[in-house]
Protein backbone atom coordinates (compact mmCIF):
# COMPACT_ATOMS: atom_id res chain seq x y z
CA UNK A 1 0.00 0.00 0.00
CA UNK A 2 1.57 3.29 -1.16
CA UNK A 3 1.77 5.77 2.00
CA UNK A 4 -0.61 8.73 2.19
CA UNK A 5 0.83 12.21 2.20
CA UNK A 6 0.09 14.38 5.17
CA UNK A 7 0.91 17.70 5.94
CA UNK A 8 2.46 17.19 9.29
CA UNK A 9 5.94 17.92 10.31
CA UNK A 10 7.84 16.31 11.01
CA UNK A 11 7.68 15.17 7.18
CA UNK A 12 9.30 11.98 8.00
CA UNK A 13 6.31 11.07 10.64
CA UNK A 14 4.24 7.53 9.57
CA UNK A 15 1.04 7.73 9.29
CA UNK A 16 -0.57 4.72 7.11
CA UNK A 17 -3.77 4.87 6.02
CA UNK A 18 -3.62 8.84 6.14
CA UNK A 19 -7.05 10.50 4.92
CA UNK A 20 -6.92 13.65 4.38
CA UNK A 21 -8.48 16.54 5.81
CA UNK A 22 -11.95 17.56 4.38
CA UNK A 23 -13.49 20.55 6.24
CA UNK A 24 -11.88 23.49 5.50
CA UNK A 25 -9.93 25.42 8.88
CA UNK A 26 -12.75 28.14 8.72
CA UNK A 27 -15.82 25.61 8.70
CA UNK A 28 -13.56 24.03 11.94
CA UNK A 29 -13.10 26.78 13.35
CA UNK A 30 -16.98 28.29 13.02
CA UNK A 31 -18.25 25.08 13.97
CA UNK A 32 -15.93 24.95 17.21
CA UNK A 33 -16.68 29.06 18.26
CA UNK A 34 -20.43 28.72 17.20
CA UNK A 35 -21.28 26.24 19.91
CA UNK A 36 -18.99 27.77 22.24
CA UNK A 37 -20.33 30.90 22.20
CA UNK A 38 -24.51 28.67 22.23
CA UNK A 39 -22.67 27.14 25.55
CA UNK A 40 -21.53 30.10 27.24
CA UNK A 41 -24.43 32.03 26.21
CA UNK A 42 -26.82 29.15 27.51
CA UNK A 43 -25.41 29.27 30.84
CA UNK A 44 -25.18 33.05 31.38
CA UNK A 45 -28.64 33.78 31.02
CA UNK A 46 -29.55 30.12 32.69
CA UNK A 47 -27.29 31.03 35.66
CA UNK A 48 -28.41 34.99 35.63
CA UNK A 49 -30.48 35.74 38.18
CA UNK A 50 -28.92 35.12 41.64
CA UNK A 51 -24.86 35.28 41.11
CA UNK A 52 -22.63 38.16 40.48
CA UNK A 53 -21.21 39.21 36.69
CA UNK A 54 -17.49 37.48 38.03
CA UNK A 55 -19.48 34.60 39.24
CA UNK A 56 -21.20 34.24 35.63
CA UNK A 57 -18.14 34.34 33.73
CA UNK A 58 -16.47 31.94 36.17
CA UNK A 59 -19.49 29.19 35.03
CA UNK A 60 -18.84 29.93 31.23
CA UNK A 61 -15.29 29.42 31.70
CA UNK A 62 -15.98 26.13 33.41
CA UNK A 63 -18.88 25.37 31.37
CA UNK A 64 -16.85 25.67 28.13
CA UNK A 65 -13.65 24.17 28.88
CA UNK A 66 -15.36 21.28 30.95
CA UNK A 67 -17.16 20.15 27.68
CA UNK A 68 -13.97 20.92 24.88
CA UNK A 69 -11.98 18.46 27.70
CA UNK A 70 -14.61 15.98 27.54
CA UNK A 71 -15.82 15.93 23.92
CA UNK A 72 -13.06 17.38 21.76
CA UNK A 73 -9.91 15.98 23.82
CA UNK A 74 -12.13 12.79 25.00
CA UNK A 75 -12.84 12.23 21.58
CA UNK A 76 -8.78 12.19 20.87
CA UNK A 77 -7.69 9.99 23.74
CA UNK A 78 -10.30 7.24 22.88
CA UNK A 79 -9.82 7.55 19.26
CA UNK A 80 -6.45 5.82 18.09
CA UNK A 81 -6.89 5.89 14.30
CA UNK A 82 -8.45 9.49 14.10
CA UNK A 83 -6.48 9.86 11.18
CA UNK A 84 -7.83 7.16 9.10
CA UNK A 85 -11.18 8.40 9.57
CA UNK A 86 -12.73 9.22 6.26
CA UNK A 87 -16.19 9.82 7.19
CA UNK A 88 -15.74 13.66 7.57
CA UNK A 89 -16.68 13.70 11.15
CA UNK A 90 -16.14 16.47 12.25
CA UNK A 91 -14.26 15.71 15.92
CA UNK A 92 -11.91 13.30 13.77
CA UNK A 93 -11.63 16.68 11.68
CA UNK A 94 -10.78 19.16 14.21
CA UNK A 95 -9.54 16.19 16.71
CA UNK A 96 -6.68 16.19 16.21
CA UNK A 97 -6.45 16.12 12.12
CA UNK A 98 -6.51 20.09 11.98
CA UNK A 99 -4.93 20.95 15.62
CA UNK A 100 -2.17 18.30 14.90
CA UNK A 101 -0.72 21.20 11.78
CA UNK A 102 -0.17 23.00 15.27
CA UNK A 103 1.17 19.81 16.82
CA UNK A 104 1.97 16.41 14.76
CA UNK A 105 2.38 14.78 18.09
CA UNK A 106 -1.11 14.75 18.48
CA UNK A 107 -1.19 12.47 15.35
CA UNK A 108 1.72 10.80 15.74
CA UNK A 109 0.22 9.44 19.17
CA UNK A 110 2.66 10.94 21.89
CA UNK A 111 2.48 9.24 25.07
CA UNK A 112 2.88 12.13 27.18
CA UNK A 113 0.45 14.11 24.95
CA UNK A 114 -2.24 11.17 25.38
CA UNK A 115 -1.57 10.86 28.99
CA UNK A 116 -2.16 14.44 29.43
CA UNK A 117 -5.40 14.79 27.44
CA UNK A 118 -6.74 11.54 29.04
CA UNK A 119 -6.18 13.03 32.60
CA UNK A 120 -7.79 16.55 31.13
CA UNK A 121 -10.48 14.49 29.47
CA UNK A 122 -11.50 12.02 32.15
CA UNK A 123 -11.00 13.71 35.52
CA UNK A 124 -10.56 17.79 35.28
CA UNK A 125 -13.26 17.26 32.31
CA UNK A 126 -16.34 16.53 34.87
CA UNK A 127 -14.34 18.02 37.43
CA UNK A 128 -15.08 21.58 35.47
CA UNK A 129 -18.62 20.56 35.02
CA UNK A 130 -19.20 20.19 38.68
CA UNK A 131 -17.03 23.80 38.96
CA UNK A 132 -20.59 25.31 37.56
CA UNK A 133 -22.42 23.65 39.90
CA UNK A 134 -20.60 24.88 42.97
CA UNK A 135 -20.13 28.28 41.95
CA UNK A 136 -24.22 28.23 40.66
CA UNK A 137 -25.06 26.86 44.23
CA UNK A 138 -22.31 28.14 46.23
CA UNK A 139 -21.14 25.18 48.10
CA UNK A 140 -18.45 24.80 50.21
CA UNK A 141 -16.39 23.66 47.84
CA UNK A 142 -16.34 25.96 44.70
CA UNK A 143 -12.67 27.56 45.41
CA UNK A 144 -10.60 24.50 46.39
CA UNK A 145 -12.36 22.47 43.43
CA UNK A 146 -11.65 25.66 41.08
CA UNK A 147 -8.02 25.38 42.49
CA UNK A 148 -7.52 22.16 41.65
CA UNK A 149 -8.90 21.83 38.19
CA UNK A 150 -6.79 25.04 37.19
CA UNK A 151 -3.77 23.63 38.76
CA UNK A 152 -4.13 20.32 36.80
CA UNK A 153 -4.84 22.35 33.83
CA UNK A 154 -1.60 24.62 34.20
CA UNK A 155 0.63 20.92 35.23
CA UNK A 156 -1.14 19.71 31.96
CA UNK A 157 0.56 22.23 29.72
CA UNK A 158 3.63 22.41 31.45
CA UNK A 159 4.62 18.83 30.64
CA UNK A 160 2.73 19.28 27.41
CA UNK A 161 5.15 22.28 26.81
CA UNK A 162 8.38 21.10 28.55
CA UNK A 163 8.06 17.58 26.33
CA UNK A 164 7.82 19.58 22.62
CA UNK A 165 11.00 21.50 23.76
CA UNK A 166 13.24 18.41 24.93
CA UNK A 167 11.75 16.97 21.61
CA UNK A 168 13.22 19.68 19.61
CA UNK A 169 10.29 21.76 19.25
CA UNK A 170 9.71 20.50 15.98
CA UNK A 171 6.07 19.72 15.42
CA UNK A 172 3.96 22.67 13.55
CA UNK A 173 3.91 22.42 9.83
CA UNK A 174 4.58 26.14 9.86
CA UNK A 175 5.29 29.61 11.56
CA UNK A 176 1.46 30.12 11.75
CA UNK A 177 0.36 27.09 12.89
CA UNK A 178 2.91 27.13 15.41
CA UNK A 179 1.63 30.33 16.93
CA UNK A 180 -2.17 30.56 16.29
CA UNK A 181 -2.71 27.06 16.99
CA UNK A 182 0.17 25.63 19.67
CA UNK A 183 1.29 28.85 21.61
CA UNK A 184 -2.38 30.95 21.23
CA UNK A 185 -4.97 28.08 21.58
CA UNK A 186 -2.83 26.78 24.71
CA UNK A 187 -1.97 29.76 25.91
CA UNK A 188 -5.56 30.95 27.20
CA UNK A 189 -5.42 27.59 29.22
CA UNK A 190 -2.26 29.05 30.88
CA UNK A 191 -3.46 31.97 31.27
CA UNK A 192 -7.00 31.81 32.56
CA UNK A 193 -6.13 28.67 34.93
CA UNK A 194 -3.58 31.12 36.30
CA UNK A 195 -5.70 33.63 37.29
CA UNK A 196 -8.46 31.31 38.71
CA UNK A 197 -5.62 29.52 40.75
CA UNK A 198 -4.34 33.26 42.08
CA UNK A 199 -7.84 34.20 43.12
CA UNK A 200 -8.97 30.67 44.65
CA UNK A 201 -5.67 31.05 46.68
CA UNK A 202 -6.56 34.43 47.68
CA UNK A 203 -9.94 33.49 48.73
CA UNK A 204 -9.42 29.94 50.90
CA UNK A 205 -6.51 31.99 52.57
CA UNK A 206 -8.87 34.45 53.41
CA UNK A 207 -11.65 32.80 54.98
CA UNK A 208 -8.85 30.91 56.95
CA UNK A 209 -7.55 34.22 58.11
CA UNK A 210 -11.19 34.89 59.20
CA UNK A 211 -11.63 31.95 60.85
CA UNK A 212 -8.21 32.18 62.97
CA UNK A 213 -8.55 36.06 63.46
CA UNK A 214 -12.17 35.04 65.55
CA UNK A 215 -10.55 32.39 66.99
CA UNK A 216 -7.51 34.50 68.93
CA UNK A 217 -10.72 36.73 69.59
CA UNK A 218 -12.69 34.27 71.52
CA UNK A 219 -9.59 32.78 73.29
CA UNK A 220 -8.62 36.30 74.83
CA UNK A 221 -12.48 36.93 75.64
CA UNK A 222 -11.76 33.72 78.08
CA UNK A 223 -9.81 34.37 81.22
CA UNK B 1 34.21 3.01 20.32
CA UNK B 2 33.08 0.04 21.63
CA UNK B 3 28.95 0.24 23.68
CA UNK B 4 29.68 -0.66 27.07
CA UNK B 5 27.06 -3.25 28.29
CA UNK B 6 24.45 -2.31 30.78
CA UNK B 7 22.02 -3.42 32.89
CA UNK B 8 18.97 -2.25 31.73
CA UNK B 9 15.82 -3.44 29.64
CA UNK B 10 14.96 -2.70 26.67
CA UNK B 11 18.32 -4.75 25.87
CA UNK B 12 18.48 -2.41 23.21
CA UNK B 13 18.44 0.83 24.99
CA UNK B 14 21.62 3.09 23.96
CA UNK B 15 23.55 4.75 26.38
CA UNK B 16 27.07 5.24 24.73
CA UNK B 17 30.11 5.42 27.37
CA UNK B 18 27.98 4.94 30.34
CA UNK B 19 29.99 3.46 32.94
CA UNK B 20 28.86 0.65 35.57
CA UNK B 21 27.56 1.27 38.71
CA UNK B 22 29.74 0.73 41.47
CA UNK B 23 27.92 0.84 45.01
CA UNK B 24 26.59 -1.82 45.99
CA UNK B 25 22.22 -1.75 46.47
CA UNK B 26 22.54 -2.05 50.38
CA UNK B 27 25.25 0.66 50.42
CA UNK B 28 22.78 3.76 47.97
CA UNK B 29 19.79 2.09 50.21
CA UNK B 30 21.28 2.82 53.38
CA UNK B 31 22.83 6.23 52.82
CA UNK B 32 19.29 7.40 51.24
CA UNK B 33 17.36 5.95 54.15
CA UNK B 34 19.91 6.72 56.84
CA UNK B 35 20.01 10.65 55.67
CA UNK B 36 15.97 10.58 55.38
CA UNK B 37 15.61 9.16 58.96
CA UNK B 38 18.41 12.44 59.88
CA UNK B 39 16.16 14.48 58.29
CA UNK B 40 12.91 13.50 59.73
CA UNK B 41 14.14 13.11 63.27
CA UNK B 42 15.46 16.90 63.08
CA UNK B 43 12.09 17.74 61.95
CA UNK B 44 10.31 15.86 64.97
CA UNK B 45 12.58 17.25 67.47
CA UNK B 46 13.01 20.98 65.97
CA UNK B 47 9.42 21.11 66.27
CA UNK B 48 8.34 18.97 68.77
CA UNK B 49 7.54 21.22 71.69
CA UNK B 50 4.14 23.43 69.94
CA UNK B 51 2.74 21.34 67.45
CA UNK B 52 0.46 18.19 67.28
CA UNK B 53 1.33 14.56 66.69
CA UNK B 54 -0.24 14.21 63.10
CA UNK B 55 1.51 18.12 62.23
CA UNK B 56 5.33 16.66 63.27
CA UNK B 57 4.02 13.47 61.06
CA UNK B 58 3.18 15.68 58.18
CA UNK B 59 6.43 18.25 58.66
CA UNK B 60 8.60 15.05 58.83
CA UNK B 61 6.78 13.95 55.54
CA UNK B 62 6.85 17.06 53.46
CA UNK B 63 10.88 17.92 54.22
CA UNK B 64 11.70 14.40 53.42
CA UNK B 65 9.86 14.60 50.18
CA UNK B 66 10.53 18.05 49.63
CA UNK B 67 14.76 16.99 49.92
CA UNK B 68 14.06 14.18 47.85
CA UNK B 69 12.78 16.44 45.12
CA UNK B 70 15.38 19.10 45.20
CA UNK B 71 18.41 16.68 46.04
CA UNK B 72 17.98 13.73 44.05
CA UNK B 73 15.33 14.49 41.61
CA UNK B 74 16.92 17.72 41.06
CA UNK B 75 20.25 15.90 40.38
CA UNK B 76 19.21 13.63 37.70
CA UNK B 77 17.02 16.62 35.65
CA UNK B 78 20.20 18.55 35.85
CA UNK B 79 22.53 16.00 34.87
CA UNK B 80 21.60 14.61 31.69
CA UNK B 81 25.24 12.28 31.46
CA UNK B 82 25.28 11.41 34.95
CA UNK B 83 24.75 7.45 33.12
CA UNK B 84 28.77 8.45 32.33
CA UNK B 85 29.74 9.40 36.02
CA UNK B 86 32.82 7.30 36.91
CA UNK B 87 33.64 9.27 39.66
CA UNK B 88 31.38 6.95 42.12
CA UNK B 89 29.53 10.21 43.04
CA UNK B 90 26.61 9.08 45.19
CA UNK B 91 23.76 11.19 43.42
CA UNK B 92 24.99 9.64 40.39
CA UNK B 93 24.62 5.73 41.33
CA UNK B 94 21.55 6.05 42.99
CA UNK B 95 20.33 9.00 40.79
CA UNK B 96 19.07 7.43 39.04
CA UNK B 97 21.89 4.51 37.69
CA UNK B 98 20.33 2.54 40.46
CA UNK B 99 16.72 3.36 39.42
CA UNK B 100 17.12 2.86 36.34
CA UNK B 101 16.86 -1.20 37.15
CA UNK B 102 13.39 -0.24 37.83
CA UNK B 103 12.47 2.16 35.24
CA UNK B 104 15.12 2.43 32.41
CA UNK B 105 13.37 5.65 30.70
CA UNK B 106 15.53 7.55 33.86
CA UNK B 107 18.93 6.62 31.87
CA UNK B 108 17.14 6.93 28.79
CA UNK B 109 16.37 10.13 29.53
CA UNK B 110 12.60 10.09 28.25
CA UNK B 111 11.15 13.26 27.69
CA UNK B 112 7.79 12.59 30.08
CA UNK B 113 9.89 11.71 33.06
CA UNK B 114 12.45 14.66 32.27
CA UNK B 115 9.13 17.09 32.26
CA UNK B 116 7.86 15.53 35.41
CA UNK B 117 10.68 15.41 37.45
CA UNK B 118 11.77 18.68 36.57
CA UNK B 119 8.21 20.11 37.57
CA UNK B 120 8.85 18.54 40.79
CA UNK B 121 12.55 19.08 41.57
CA UNK B 122 12.20 23.20 40.84
CA UNK B 123 8.52 24.06 41.78
CA UNK B 124 7.29 20.98 44.31
CA UNK B 125 10.91 20.39 46.44
CA UNK B 126 10.82 24.41 47.27
CA UNK B 127 7.09 24.45 47.83
CA UNK B 128 7.26 21.07 50.33
CA UNK B 129 9.71 22.47 52.16
CA UNK B 130 7.56 25.93 52.41
CA UNK B 131 5.10 23.59 53.69
CA UNK B 132 6.87 22.12 56.66
CA UNK B 133 7.45 26.20 57.77
CA UNK B 134 3.63 26.59 57.07
CA UNK B 135 2.40 24.18 59.58
CA UNK B 136 4.84 25.03 62.00
CA UNK B 137 3.70 28.66 62.00
CA UNK B 138 0.59 27.63 61.51
CA UNK B 139 0.22 29.74 58.56
CA UNK B 140 -3.44 30.29 56.70
CA UNK B 141 -2.13 28.95 53.19
CA UNK B 142 -0.76 25.57 55.03
CA UNK B 143 -4.00 23.44 54.19
CA UNK B 144 -4.04 25.22 50.41
CA UNK B 145 -0.79 24.42 49.63
CA UNK B 146 -0.42 20.60 51.51
CA UNK B 147 -2.78 20.13 48.80
CA UNK B 148 -1.75 21.76 45.62
CA UNK B 149 1.28 20.42 45.80
CA UNK B 150 0.41 16.76 47.04
CA UNK B 151 -2.13 17.19 43.88
CA UNK B 152 0.90 18.02 41.69
CA UNK B 153 2.82 14.74 42.93
CA UNK B 154 -0.47 13.19 42.38
CA UNK B 155 -0.63 14.32 38.56
CA UNK B 156 2.84 13.78 38.34
CA UNK B 157 2.40 10.08 39.05
CA UNK B 158 -0.55 9.72 36.78
CA UNK B 159 1.65 10.70 33.72
CA UNK B 160 4.44 8.95 34.53
CA UNK B 161 2.69 5.29 35.18
CA UNK B 162 0.47 6.07 32.08
CA UNK B 163 2.94 6.99 29.85
CA UNK B 164 5.03 3.80 30.53
CA UNK B 165 2.01 1.69 30.00
CA UNK B 166 1.38 3.57 26.80
CA UNK B 167 4.73 2.67 25.70
CA UNK B 168 4.14 -1.18 26.64
CA UNK B 169 5.60 -0.82 30.20
CA UNK B 170 8.67 -2.50 29.46
CA UNK B 171 11.56 -0.58 31.74
CA UNK B 172 12.47 -2.49 33.99
CA UNK B 173 15.67 -4.88 34.52
CA UNK B 174 13.20 -7.73 36.08
CA UNK B 175 10.04 -8.27 38.32
CA UNK B 176 12.40 -7.80 41.38
CA UNK B 177 13.63 -4.41 40.39
CA UNK B 178 9.76 -3.43 38.77
CA UNK B 179 7.82 -4.14 42.15
CA UNK B 180 10.26 -2.75 44.27
CA UNK B 181 11.29 0.55 43.22
CA UNK B 182 8.61 1.13 39.95
CA UNK B 183 5.72 0.01 41.99
CA UNK B 184 7.02 -0.12 45.44
CA UNK B 185 8.80 3.54 45.93
CA UNK B 186 6.31 5.11 43.84
CA UNK B 187 3.72 4.21 45.17
CA UNK B 188 4.33 6.03 48.61
CA UNK B 189 3.65 9.16 46.23
CA UNK B 190 0.27 8.25 45.78
CA UNK B 191 -0.67 7.28 48.89
CA UNK B 192 0.73 9.78 51.39
CA UNK B 193 -0.26 12.91 48.66
CA UNK B 194 -3.86 11.07 48.24
CA UNK B 195 -4.41 10.94 51.71
CA UNK B 196 -2.96 14.80 52.40
CA UNK B 197 -5.15 16.03 49.64
CA UNK B 198 -8.33 14.07 51.24
CA UNK B 199 -7.67 15.92 54.51
CA UNK B 200 -6.81 19.55 53.51
CA UNK B 201 -9.74 19.24 50.85
CA UNK B 202 -11.95 18.36 53.77
CA UNK B 203 -10.20 20.93 56.63
CA UNK B 204 -10.67 23.68 53.96
CA UNK B 205 -14.33 22.66 53.32
CA UNK B 206 -15.00 22.52 56.95
CA UNK B 207 -13.39 26.18 57.28
CA UNK B 208 -15.90 27.56 54.54
CA UNK B 209 -18.60 25.87 55.91
CA UNK B 210 -18.11 27.75 59.47
CA UNK B 211 -17.83 31.20 57.78
CA UNK B 212 -20.89 30.48 55.89
CA UNK B 213 -23.05 29.21 58.90
CA UNK B 214 -21.82 32.40 60.79
CA UNK B 215 -22.89 34.79 58.17
CA UNK B 216 -26.21 33.07 57.76
CA UNK B 217 -26.48 33.44 61.44
CA UNK B 218 -25.92 37.17 61.29
CA UNK B 219 -27.77 37.89 58.51
CA UNK B 220 -30.93 36.40 60.58
CA UNK B 221 -29.98 38.36 63.22
CA UNK B 222 -30.48 41.51 61.39
CA UNK B 223 -33.98 42.67 60.83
Amino acid sequence: MEEAAHPYVPRDLKLPGYVPISMSMSSILTVYLGSSLFVVSLVWFLFGRKNSQLDKLLMCWWAFTGLTHMVLEGYFVFSPEFFKDNTSCYLAEVCKKEYSKGDSRYAGRDSAVIAVEGITAVIEGPASLLAVYAIAKGKSYSYVLQLAVSLGQLYGCLVYFITAFLEGDNFATNAFYYYSYYIGANGWWVLIPLLISYRSWIKICETSDNVDTKTQKKKKKIP
